[in-house]
């Protein structure tokens, strides 16, 4: 038996409406022991690939065993296949649409299974809310015990999106990406640590971003905090470089939103 | 004994404010034993219609016996009394202003109660806040086995909301009303499978809207999906009619709002 | 051994990112016994006194020996200190930067301990999200049982923020201000019931707010309910006079935010 006592939800569903609490309820029908933790439900409605970066972003944060669900999910009703994700570490309930790309990369022992067995479903499932009618119960039986293979067969043709990178485009430049813009206005690119070094940076490597030159590198947000419109780059807490500004909203100075390309030039 | 695991809580007290941690924890004081699950707290402020409607989409997910505490609640301190709802599955905690009107049309063995005994209220109850100071502690009471009789007096003439309903206008014509837009802006109606048949479908029956033809119904909102804003008719999860558009707000592109009219043409 | 069952939480991360969901993630990673309740996440950004009003009006209706974890925290990474707050009554974690100023002034027998064992903290700290690596660990820490004492020592120069406070300002003039606007639209001021008694009430105080007189003083907000826009002053659920309109924003009729100046008048 492999139980677990936590499971997550990351939804586009939003909080004005039943979705999510009506989801919550059919989830504890099925085991009233779970305690559930809301990622966040305010996904942009359709949008997979905030779906799976803040995913990325949230689930180690969480005990071993939790199960993880995440609907975002405009195929619903559709061919579009239901899945589990069993890693080592983790379970992930949801569509097979690309929202699990990014933790499929970073887990080990992945194995992604078909979920078919309808004796795990709502006795009734909607044509359009599949997070409570098949996913939530799903999850309610994945984190009481039940083995994967009772689910349904594994596969190992599910969705991938295109991996989160950088690329070269030049004689010591490469491309990365803003892959997210939080509440603060804080721009997270694609650029982790194995992109951009240490040597780089001491060898005098910058940012160029909507024709702006990012030269300064912080520790902190508050570091030398004295003008609070300059654009710095600091270690985010994803893993990622973030692009931010000192009490301000670093995307609103640049003017840019999520997709925005960012260059590492480093000659 | 009649313990309850489970409390919702349904308001129109937003999340920017401290008003829903303080029921809950006004709730945990008097049983902290139970698990508080939110079904939404973006009731539009004093919208008694739409919370009642949230409610009745949401209940029947929970587990039996789960405590609904519902409070949007414009008359707060004024004569309008407290009452708890007992039905044979489920406990509906709240104001008598209508809130709980439709799922008392549904359910089966409804009893409501005026609370009339301050010995289950907080110590001081506050003339402006009976979330935290009088229905959260009855709602703990309630979790906790205490019997409906205990809390006050039964009372029949409790507030009806006018049912939700369609009314014929003509031969061969009913009319129904867009009784909630969804984040996603689907409109749902009030109308049910005993409004609009199979039959009624079969002989062609289509629906009237700000003056635009709904011929289409799909089984899921991916259905044939190549025209984006094209708009049909499919059975959501709430039990009625919704119109819709794949991938777009149905409400944004007709131009509507919660309270339209949207008429049956069966003839 | 002082184990709490109950963490709340209060911030400024807003729910449309992964932050809350991590910091609950790290929390259960070292106590999965307790129960998380969200007080709000929605604070604005980076204000302080926001955060502590919304905790002042919240913390007392939790059970005792909750731990209340507070991040509005513009300093994080910098020299700002972290603190736990113990109380006879509760306990308080977060940034050593006046969040907890209106708690310590109404809490009796207060210790604040600077949070230095780095034991208790997540493996590896980031730099910009203590939230998740350190005041949650901690908080886990606190709610299993560990003494204040093992988490650093006792300090007394912790920052303190103004007090809210009425001042006087003329003969029979004080001058107050609003120190929040709830969702509702209610002012709320600075006013407690020891500085505007039911005396000076029955003498013919009176508050001018905006050019506006207030004479109008009501137990709730139904009360004579008849003119929506009629401005008045009610005794508020967090324990301050607050302006109010039925049915309507009372900060939308003045025209007014927080900050704004309220004088009464009791000559």
């Amino acid at each position: 038996m492999n139980q677990s006592s936590f499971v997550s939800l990351l939804t586009d569903f939003g909080t004005k409406d039943y979705f999510v609490g009506a989801m919550k309820g059919a989830l504890l029908s099925v085991n009233p022991q779970v305690q559930i933790i809301d990622i966040t439900h305010e996904i942009p409605p359709h949008d997979i690939y905030a779906g799976a970066f803040q995913l990325l972003a949230a689930y180690r944060s969480f005990p071993a065993k939790t199960v993880h669900v995440a609907v975002v999910d405009p195929g619903v009703g559709s061919t579009r296949r239901p899945v589990l994700v069993a890693s080592r570490d983790y379970f992930f309930v949801g569509p097979d649409n690309g929202l699990f790309s990014y933790v499929c990369e970073r887990e080990e022992q992945v194995r992604v299974f078909h979920l078919t067995n309808e004796k795990y479903f709502r006795s009734t499932v909607s044509a359009t809310f599949h997070g409570r009618d098949l996913f939530a119960p799903v999850a309610g039986a994945v984190s009481s015990g039940v083995a994967p293979e009772e689910l349904g067969p594994e596969i190992t043709d599910y969705i991938r999106l295109e991996p989160l990178a950088v690329r070269a485009v030049g004689a010591g430049q490469l491309e990365a990406a803003v892959i997210h813009v939080d509440r603060f206005g804080n721009c997270i690119t694609s650029i982790t640590r194995d992109d951009l070094t240490v040597e780089m940076l001491a060898k005098g490597a910058r940012l160029v971003i909507r024709g702006r030159e990012i030269t300064s590198f912080r520790k902190f947000f508050a570091e030398d905090g004295t003008g609070a419109s300059e654009l710095f780059a600091v270690w985010g807490s994803a893993g990622f470089l973030e692009i931010a500004a000192f009490k301000a909203s670093a995307a609103r100075l640049l003017g840019i939103e999520r997709g925005e390309p960012v260059l590492i030039i480093s000659e």
